[in-house]
């Protein structure tokens, strides 16, 4: 097997150290990844050269933060090939881009007695805003079930997604599951219902390539610092019709035509729902992260994470005692794998292989119903990215079976 | 005059440059402010050493990050000097902090009839949020009005402050008319009569000593860039019993206790605010520029401000038919410089400045009824801050001398 991307770990600074002695083997990407040369610069020369806020001012440094700023809403909606930059809302993360919709989308259309589906996989800020808006409304939460390996029922799905749906809001990548939900396909039937679909693309985006026109989606979320870009930028994509009737969900700034005493109206799409001072900093280091994975290639990183993917699967069988969760195809899925060894907390799995300079994560994964569902109280987790190597795989399968040892049999 | 702090411009490296062939004197620091190096460096040594997501993880970087993200939150606390770390949230910033207690605390105590207090000089940030809250619930907005030289009216706050008042939300240090207002004063007036006293920090925490238990406030406000911290990063204090009968405004990971199918119980303060992935290289940036701030000290940098503006006025007030705005008096304020030259329109003025490498600012600062109030359709303004010098100060009345001297007498 190749590994066509050992050389970009040049790029990545922190990558390079020892943790406990041993080199650093960093498998924690669903949770935050790491970033390149290239975004930290672009943060620095931006601070260095043009810090000024945006849309404000007529001076040299205003225009140029604006004009940079700007620029980078035009390489996301380039990224997931939006139509417009007017659908391209800046957020703080994918969390209060899914919250956004629930609140303003939900106070527009969800009445008493309608009904949302959502599904046993999805993370917490795809679970708790809709079981408030249901609680606000009085509306019904209903979830699709799961096969058995893994993967959403789409059959259940056929059967929970009624005339009586408003909203359907579906993770596009599950960050434990690794599995790539077939979004055109359930975005076509919720739209043949009557319903609005709405797609958590957090684990998505970072990993394979995004077409929201091809996906078809009303809203489509997702987070900067999952693909390499600084922490504190997301985005939310929404279809234009939705977002023209929508409330924004902050007042403020910059975000108003006309301020009277006692009531103003807003501005035009984006800046409608960005009041305040954006993340202007975060936009323009997402901006250099798509630069970067683009020019790597979305199609590539997506095989690359499924070739390591394919080389690991029949490895980690072998183990036994090792339950894997998730559908065992590469090609179903991307490069999170989560699982659990037999008579061992996946914390203490989690701290063992730490000791061996491999950072894996352990706990619910902000997916409570769905460790439930799985009858686990938590797992663990191994997701790998790009800069992530067959050498990496081996030594998590070495930790593996190092911790495995260590746990069952003890320092005998 | 001294300029103690000549030496510090080093560490910008921003300001070391030539715009349209002149050095440039930012003077838009009640915008944003330039970062020094300190903070370039503390985003980077976090993405170089420890980048991972926080409280999620037993591996050592995930540990790193909690420890410097929860460190940062410490500092902010120690700064403010609030009680406890229970009661600093970080927000995106001084908007979002505003809208999460227009939101939340508006939906706890608000109720049809009740009456909201602000006054004529607030930012939309602090108007726009209470007249929706006001639509919502059918609740009454009033105006405090100003004095002439551009104060808070103190006999107009007694008499619009009642017992049917439920929330009185004021600004400290206006950002058009650079006036301190005296929040202990009127948070006991407010306190007498029952409400809740909430205090737009914004302008204020960056260039003056704030103690939020000496202002006994419910409700602190600011942003951290502002205040020399990266974008997109911000505090809300608030006092732990308010905070812990509110709701959250974001739900999702990691804020939750328990996440059941149909409903969520929350975790404790401060955690139960913040839902999602929070800016933690911002909030490190943020301690980061608190211990710049420190090393100096905030009582030394309002001496800084305020020896400029006494520098500057009466130099400005020599100027015929030049309007300035807010106080005469330079320990009524710090160092916003609102102004207008007649005949000139502000944006025009600003365009003419920068020419000369002089960043000012002109428009509605965000305050559009201040604005009607003043009975201007814009200003201009000038906002120094810690990094600027005697030199600005001289070249900003040469510029705008200069402008004003193009613009009446053209170039005859």
């Amino acid at each position: 097997m190749t590994v066509p991307y050992e050389h970009l770990r040049e790029d990545f600074k922190i990558l390079q150290q020892h943790v406990n002695d041993e080199p650093l083997v960093y498998l924690d990407n669903a949770a935050t990844t790491q970033k390149p040369e290239a975004v930290l610069k672009a943060l620095e020369t931006y601070y260095h050269t043009s810090n000024a806020n945006v849309h404000r001012g007529v001076h040299t440094l205003a225009e140029r933060a604006t004009t940079q700023y700007e620029g980078a809403r035009e390489k996301v909606r380039r990224f997931i090939n939006a139509p417009s930059t007017a659908e391209v809302l800046f957020t703080r993360g994918t969390t209060t881009s899914l919250n956004w919709v629930a609140r303003s989308l939900g106070d527009l259309i969800i009445e008493e007695g309608d009904e949302i589906v959502i599904s046993f996989m999805e993370h917490h800020s795809n679970i708790i805003p809709w079981q408030q808006l249901a609680k606000r409304k009085g509306a019904k939460l209903k979830y699709i079930e799961l096969t058995d390996d893994g993967k959403l029922d789409m059959d259940d799905a056929r059967e929970k997604i009624t005339e009586q749906t408003k909203i359907v809001s579906l993770v596009h990548v599950s960050n434990v599951l690794g599995v790539v939900n077939p979004i055109r396909e359930l975005t076509d039937y919720v739209h043949d219902k009557g319903g609005v679909m709405v797609v958590d693309g957090a684990q998505a985006v970072p990993h394979m390539p995004v077409d929201v026109q091809a996906l078809d989606a009303d809203f489509y979320a997702f987070s900067g610092h999952k693909m390499m870009a600084p922490t504190g930028i997301g985005v939310l994509y929404g279809k234009r019709k939705w977002l023209e009737k929508m409330e924004p969900l902050e007042f403020g700034g910059e975000m108003i035509d006309f301020v009277e005493l006692q009531d103003s109206t807003w501005k035009e799409l984006p800046w409608k729902f960005e009041a305040g001072t954006p993340n202007i900093a975060g936009a323009i280091g997402l901006g250099a992260a798509i630069d970067y994975l683009e020019n790597i290639g979305m199609r590539e990183i997506m095989d690359h994470e499924q070739n390591l993917v394919a080389y690991l699967m029949p490895k980690l069988e072998e183990i036994e005692g090792l339950t894997l969760f998730g559908p065992k195809k590469a090609s179903d899925r991307t490069g999170v794998i989560a699982f659990n060894i037999d008579g061992v907390h996946p914390h203490d799995v989690a701290t063992a292989m730490d000791m061996e300079g491999v950072a894996v994560r352990a706990g619910h994964h902000c997916a409570q119903p769905l460790m439930n569902y799985l009858n686990q109280p938590a797992t663990a987790r191994a997701s790998f990215y790009l800069y992530n190597t067959v050498a990496d795989a081996d030594k998590f399968v070495d930790a593996l079976k190092a911790t495995k040892e260590f746990f069952i049999h003890g320092l005998d």
